[in-house]
């Protein structure tokens, strides 16, 4: 067995020399790699090292080689198609790293940003063009309003992927109080990943994608 | 100073015969008296002990003396108007324990329950009527779906009281969860009492409607 | 809009009483229904008082009605295919109430019971069942062992949808421990559901095959 | 249904430039806005671009268009009136938010800082004034003594907000535990907002007000 | 080194047979024992198998020996002086096992219970008789409202051994909520034991007396 | 009623020059002052503002007024004698904040640091002095070592104070590792303040001295 | 590879009818087998089912088959040595099953029970013979004083294997509490195992016995 | 009695001058000491002040004295043997602080670094050097795959010494999700230390090597 999925550098803790000879290495055998969570003087240093460099600062996420001409030209294979709703402005970072992460393994995306549920009409634009672009599967996004996910569940029939986010104050506990009521809230048709884990999210909207495409061909 | 708050006596940790005895004392000073958090033989000892007794089975809450029978007979004194929604059928209990408060308290109270947000079109109706009656304050119920309160207060402009339920499981957490959500969730206009406290949410919409009516007669 | 997705009831704190009434009422509308996490009298109350009855008595889930007679006889509507691992055999009942749930929404299941990392060496036959099956998704059901996801997601490609259950002790924290600890995972291609949410994982799964069938007809 | 309540930027992180922008974007529709959670480059960027500005640099909250010359002046609009007690000096940061946010939308402010319960007599004047204003309600906002709310409720008969702020060390937790505090207090008559949230304390005396105000005209 | 502590026996977790056993082998060395966290079984086995036995039922806790018919006539040696107070009715049952524990180590006891803050005047006489009576320690004990010794210490100057207990429901954490808002709580004099400890507040209590009168004595 | 306790600024989250004005206002009534959890710039501040200044940097506490010259001498007025234990050479800081406010009411200190219990044999030369000083009480302060309060509890028959201190990583959580640990311990003869609380410590050992100062006077 | 670990059954969450079945599957492919965990009524049926039973109903544990004989008449193959200390009395039922899996795997067991802190000197005997009889490791249980480990690895140069009971009330967490109090105290040579896993620790144990036992032979 | 354990000077929370006085300290009776848990300014003032010295910069450990020599150029003892896995590269430093503790007192190290379970062939390799070295002891770290020392217990009998890390975010909780992951894992012949504890583990791999070389002895 040997599974398919992309592998990824985790910046973090890492440093600027360390992550540069990881990214040469992997270019050794692979013709681009994604490169998340990455620090100021990271960008810095494969900004200076690397020529073919796709970097998202607010996401803190890159692509090297050959995929980031393609990324920043914004051409995509379109292996798939996946929609990608933020509740708050706040939780943009974590969404441009969902959303570098799809495209980067082929995806199509739609990005619907700040229509949390407190002004629960602004919902009723994006979700008359995800019927209408047959997306895949949703990542919803949130961080002080966990309800985004459930409330998209129970208006939508594909699956959908909930990331919480650490943006918040006071009881946020760091996105564990969304995470938690992500997963408690009652409508089926919702699964979580890690707080921040816009990658996660990214990686599991391409294998939804992934199945479908490859029914299709069979 | 002197609160003009109703006393209440909390029967939870006491013994039958401990109960009757407290009952006994307050009836000497007041004519009626409220009891929560009861348990069923309590609530037996209190039927065989005192003529005067409206007990509510499902919120374990009992009223005893003068007020019992218009508690019985559905009598309000009108002093104001609240609106109990509920997210689920299994937050009945701390929504009952919320109305009967409000009651004794003179309130006339609005019930809608089991109108949590996986079915966002079913708080259509319980809105009009809100709306059309005018009332002082809203309480909402929730255990699993924590956003109620919110997606509530994103469409009305009156107070909302929030109770969190100890109803889930998993991460809920014996409520905490829904505690924390409810407290995070952006659009302002909630407040929350303690867990599975309808008694305080109905406190609390008292002392609103008491505000509201002290300023029309001055 | 309206979502297309199955409405289940949730017995967890409601009378034998309350339950046969709601299901009378669903049964009105819909011509089968599922119920999940029953306790011992409810699922006496059902088998008195309805006839087309299929339960799982360890997984605590019921189906009532028309498709209770597909249950019982093992048939599935075969739109789609799922594999559900379990870690220990203690973590069964969460596995029944996901099998229950996925047949019921018409997917065919494959079941592999037992498997944890303990001993890597029996998740070999399985992975090439999974493989030759061309399943559509994992559900990966573990307690004491979180990695099994995690070391499932670094062989085979396919979404998989994690559940944490409460089995363990010490510090097991009623299944949290376990449930972060699959979050925490390195390798990408999980979600997770809440600890011993077998429904929500067959419904997530049943949401992933019908992406699948639906392109296929397109 | 449209809620009446006011909307107000959350500055937290954002960079100055997207504050800037957001601010003028809100400025082209409302007259005036609200901005809380600012730090001090945003409060710098805010005093470089706009002219009629008000900023409270303890309570880090602005006022930006019409409303600010009123606020610099002191004038309030007198829709209602509420009361702010602090239990200590270090919680002034959020007494103030919540000043500045009761006096944009229209309430006269008493404020009474540094009389936590340590020494209650010190409590005495600031409650005799509280009922000769006839207040709507009380503000009361502690950190390391979280029974300040609790006290109060036993004494007055108005509703209580309470705000637990994350002043302290050691057990305080970043202001949970004096969360906790307030909720579980026994005297009814308190509801509570999220920590440090002076806020949504302040919308929520002015939902209060602006009830009794309502009734006042019908 | 030898501590002049008492030793007592820790019942919880022990089978009547077990305790019995241990309580003999105490008697054979010392004239009297105390016995803490009894269960009904195992007070029934004492009450069988002991002659010289005082047990107070809603402290479930015992004294057998020589001891046993002072503390069954109420007779104390008068070593020093402690005053018990709690909150509400409820903290009762660790009240009393902080009484026998005090008296079974020779001090005079005053009880003030059922005086919490949230009718504060209700302090007025007691603390008038702790000043009378000159005592040594106060013991104070609350469930709900955790503000008790911080408003006593407040008011008097001896020091104040404050018991949290596991009374209330919700957020009290079984007791840990009001532990943390004990030790958080501004006016110093205040030093805390275990939940529901009221046998090490007992020995304490005892210990501030002992060095007083030792001091008397050189 | 009015407690005899010194009140005490404390610094932290306050600005140097709302420091240096709260501790002018109360020089105006007291001869002098006790400053606690001082930063550096605070530090500065009352150098340069005041002349009768005594500071500790290492415990961040100053005395400000008449009794800065007696600390700064080492005279204390001898009202009763308390010795303070550390664990470890870390804990240092806090033992330095109890030592200066024992001092500064009038007690006698005795200082043994770094005596813990991974190695016991350490402990057997203060012991003897302790026992020799016939000190009122102790105060035990520890971060990652918290038996010792328990263990000196097990020698010695003197009032423990304990105090758990955040030094230490991983599993120390900020220092409640340790405060449960020291709660938990059976040996009874302990009780406990805040984490890092050595300020309560020392006023706590100055009421216990204070009553055996009084009684030996009556 | 092929880890030659002996294979337990872990009784939790099993009906005596699966586990009867289980134990028969093991005894088909192997002469002993160990169970832990054992409710009452599992040991009843094992009783029933099986002649050559081993049941030690303190430690809830059995051992079925060939070995049982030699666990009734106390024989061990006598592979190596290990001390098992428990602090209180309450410690000893995860004690029995420290021991029974030694012993089932072959290890001598010395037992030194109830020597917890608080009476320092209680452990002089157990450790002079610690050293005379040479054992390769040493099992330290405790619930109520974590301390017990790290004062022998103060005391001792063997390594210490900790074993955390959830024995206690109030802040002991179920055990976690002294777990961590375990992880964080100073002196190295301690490692620790879940809450109440005797098993675990009699595993490790052999562990380490065996590679000595190893070594001898080459 | 008294323990042969190495005793180490743990940097954290002092100055560089209190520890290059300690450091001095320890050089009068002893001929090495080793330094853990350094930061920059202190590992600056070690090289300024003695010659002797070892550092490792990415353990933030360092040697000085005799054995600062060994160390330097990979000289050691050989009293025994272990082998350090890292589950990704990010655990590194914990790994080096463990590896040099262990060659301080004499072990051979084996380095597996970034061997995690996400690919499992890649533990194919590290797993048969183990067995042909034939190693006392492995020490497995990891902090986002808490299964690597599970996993490993599976494969090899050797003892596993787990150590978590803090690596990771979201859900890590500062390593404490990985702490209990592995104390929660089914397969036994796993043992604990503190997060992020590299030198405790070094320890303890010493003296489990130590019992094996004195058995070989006797
Ligand atoms: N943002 C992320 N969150 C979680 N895991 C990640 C992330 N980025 C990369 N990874 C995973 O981290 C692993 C690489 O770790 P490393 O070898 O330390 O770079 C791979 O398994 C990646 O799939
Ligand atoms: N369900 C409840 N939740 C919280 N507090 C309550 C409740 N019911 C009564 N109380 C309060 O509990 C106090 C009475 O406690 P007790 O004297 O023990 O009966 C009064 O202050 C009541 O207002
Ligand atoms: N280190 C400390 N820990 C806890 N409370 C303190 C400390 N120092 C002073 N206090 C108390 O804090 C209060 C003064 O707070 P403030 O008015 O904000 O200066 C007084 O009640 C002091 O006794
Ligand atoms: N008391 C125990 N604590 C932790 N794990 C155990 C215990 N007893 C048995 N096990 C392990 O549990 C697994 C067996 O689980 P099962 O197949 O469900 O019986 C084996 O890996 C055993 O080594
Ligand atoms: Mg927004
Ligand atoms: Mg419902
Ligand atoms: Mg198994
Ligand atoms: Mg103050
Ligand atoms: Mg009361
Ligand atoms: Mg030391
Ligand atoms: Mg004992
Ligand atoms: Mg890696």
């Amino acid at each position: 067995f040997r599974s398919g999925k992309p592998e990824a550098i985790f910046a973090q803790n890492k440093t600027p020399e360390q992550l540069v000879k990881i990214v040469e290495a992997f270019l050794e055998c692979k013709d681009s790699v994604l490169i998340t969570r990455l620090n100021y003087e990271q960008i810095k240093a494969l900004r200076e090292c690397f020529d073919d460099v796709y970097i998202n600062d607010i996401g803190k996420i890159a692509v090297i080689g050959k995929k980031a001409k393609d990324l920043r030209e914004g051409k995509v294979e379109g292996l798939g198609k996946t929609a990608v709703f933020t509740a708050g402005t706040s939780d943009k970072p974590v969404a441009e790293e969902a959303c570098v992460t799809a495209m980067f393994l082929g995806l199509e995306v739609l990005k619907f940003y700040d229509v949390g549920i407190a002004c629960i009409y602004r919902l009723v634009e994006p979700l008359k063009r995800v019927k209408e672009e047959d997306v895949d599967s949703i990542i919803a996004i949130a961080g002080m309003e966990g309800a985004l996910p459930s409330v998209l569940a129970g208006l939508v029939d594909v699956p959908i992927i909930a990331v919480p986010t650490s943006v918040g104050y006071g009881v946020n506990l760091g996105g564990i109080t969304t995470l938690f009521s992500m997963l408690l809230s009652c409508p089926a048709g919702v699964a979580v990943v890690n707080i921040d884990n816009g990658f996660g999210a990214g990686v599991f909207a391409y294998l939804i994608s992934r199945i479908r495409r490859r029914s299709s061909r069979s």
